[in-house]
């Protein structure tokens, strides 16, 4: 696959956290790379941080211009740099696709064989922080990058977009800009705003409320942690893939309140049955790590101290005896110093890591 | 506090997860401990891994009676066991509290002098799997236990009931049951049923949908996978605490389907901001680990390979140089070898474990 990566150079319009995480793994691969920001700032960390060379007034002519700009300004960006770089593919790595494309299309200024240079993609990497400093060049390592070709892009301008999927590590997913803004709309933004709306319903909360909270609150609520001023964007661009799906939950919710209000009623319990049974169910169709089959590895409780070296120690056990770690978490809860870990691996090797953890003196939980 | 802890005998009536967990914990004490439940299979394997002794027909006199039933037949077991125990303290141990206490005080069976010696409480811990083979001695090792002394109770008895959350290990927790009821509506009952809904909208989502789920989707829809018998149950009893916090999220929903059914209309950008605000403000507000102010770690990446032994090596080099894990996770991504793993630890020592991980050879992601 030596003809479809980057020879570069490549110019990154936005160096937030996506771009110069892009301009980082570029640069690792020896793709030359320019960086450009409307703040200045933004564009000096990312060179100060090896993503690139400031294009200040350098006369370029890039193979491939990167837009990573919120997505409201990404579309008159993106017919700019077509415009700027006539022989350059341009893509854009923004989270919402159909709102962006059919901007670009409308685009008085461009012509098609102009628009045919443009590929809208979506990277679905981030992380809790934003900006260059918070960027890495390992971001997409793994992780599904959605390339959207439109129906006038040239072939070959979208097998450089999928170079620089490729170039990055990650798993590429085609598909069409409906396909992708319904697919993220049920996947990333509905969880999102879902998210949102139970912490929200934290803040008039009791101290002696919140002492209570153990996981299930802190997983539903760990992503209501996130960037405002994107999210906005997100939601408006792709409100229209949205409503339909928040209207589903406002069915449920409806019916949940309706069956709450007279819990004693007829079909009550059917009601509340039908609610977690259906969770159930959606719940077990998301894929696994590796693709598997949700609920595919054995979980194995082991109590550990919270000191320093006690989690690397079992680690140690596991992995001198050769067993493969699928997946680790740690229980929390507040105020203490002694801990669980739940350790995942292939069904068929759980009885012998529960022999290897007990010869080593570990208090397993079974 | 020698005095507070139990003499035993202690009866376990329902050995399921938590009562079986509860005689595991307390045979470990050297506590006598004897086992009944409707199922004879059930109180077989608890006696079998060690839980305690089947009851049978011997006649006993127990110091204290713990009811670990499903909510909907806990008070008559409750009531049963005062009247076979006249000297015994009785404690419950489901997961809702106002219910159960008012069906207990109203039994014609009971006169006060019988009801002061029951006392409610809840433990809150729990596993994905249920069962007595699920069971663990060390299930409840710092965890909340709530103990709900009602008005009529003998403080004597409180003590005892006390004496068992200590016993097991658990941080405790004294409020009153409506109290009881209203935070676990907030922060237990209501994410479930939150998740649950989350979960119910990926019933008929595509495969290439399903394909681009990350963290955030495997995160909001974890607790999606619970029991549903257990649960039917718990939102019956305790639905009169539950809907006025579905109906504040009801308005929030209304309000953003409204909002993003017209997305270019006044004011639209304002609701998205208020929602994302909000959440974030919400979910500031749960403690962290060890009562810490929540996002009080810092988080540092670093890339695995997938191997045996990477994140044991991992660990052992940041164990060495007596760094403290505070969390660990893995994020994942469905069908990949590598993946990234986060570190957290207190601010004051992050940059020592870049320094060790960079030293040590690993990919460190800043």
């Amino acid at each position: 696959m030596a003809s479809s990566h980057l020879a570069g150079p490549v110019l990154v319009i936005g160096t937030g956290l996506l771009g110069t995480s892009v301009g980082l793994g570029l640069r690792a691969k020896g793709v030359p790379v320019y960086l450009s920001d409307v703040s200045p700032t933004a564009a000096g960390v990312a060179q100060d941080i090896g993503a690139g060379v400031l294009l200040e007034q350098r006369a370029i002519a890039p193979e491939l211009v990167v837009i990573g700009a919120p997505p409201d300004v990404t579309a008159n960006l993106v017919a700019d740099a077509l415009l700027a770089y006539p022989n350059a593919t341009v893509v854009d790595i923004a989270s919402v696709k159909g709102s962006i494309l059919s901007a670009v299309l409308a685009d008085e200024r461009l012509s098609p064989a102009e628009t045919s240079r443009y590929v809208g993609t979506h990277p679905m990497a981030g992380r809790e922080k934003s900006g260059p400093a918070a960027a890495r060049g390992e971001l997409f390592t793994s992780m599904p990058w959605v390339i959207c070709a439109h129906q006038g892009a040239d072939p070959a301008r979208v097998k450089v977009a999928e170079s620089l999927a490729i170039d990055l590590g990650a798993t590429m997913h085609r598909m069409s800009v409906t396909e992708h803004d319904q697919s993220v709309a049920l996947i990333s933004h509905f969880p999102q705003a879902a998210s949102s709306m139970i912490a929200s319903r934290l803040l008039n909360a009791e101290a002696h409320q919140l002492a209570l909270a153990g996981n299930g609150l802190r997983d539903t609520t760990r992503i209501a942690a996130s960037d405002e001023k994107l999210w906005i964007q997100i939601f408006s661009h792709n409100a229209q893939a949205l409503v339909p799906i928040l209207t589903g939950m406002k069915e449920d919710l409806d019916r949940l309140i309706n069956t709450l209000s007279n819990p004693q009623g007829p079909g009550a319990l059917l009601d509340l049955s039908q609610l977690m049974t259906e969770g159930n169910a959606g719940k077990a169709r998301i894929p696994g790590k590796h693709g598997a089959p949700p609920q595919a590895f054995a979980l194995v409780t082991v109590l550990v101290d919270d000191r320093p070296g006690q989690i690397a120690q079992l680690l140690a056990d596991i992995g001198e005896a050769g067993i493969n770690i699928e997946d680790l978490r740690m229980e929390h809860s507040a105020g203490h110093q002694v801990g669980m870990v739940d350790v995942s691996v292939v069904p068929g090797r759980r009885d012998e890591l529960i022999d290897v953890l007990t010869t080593n003196g570990w208090k397993v939980a079974q």
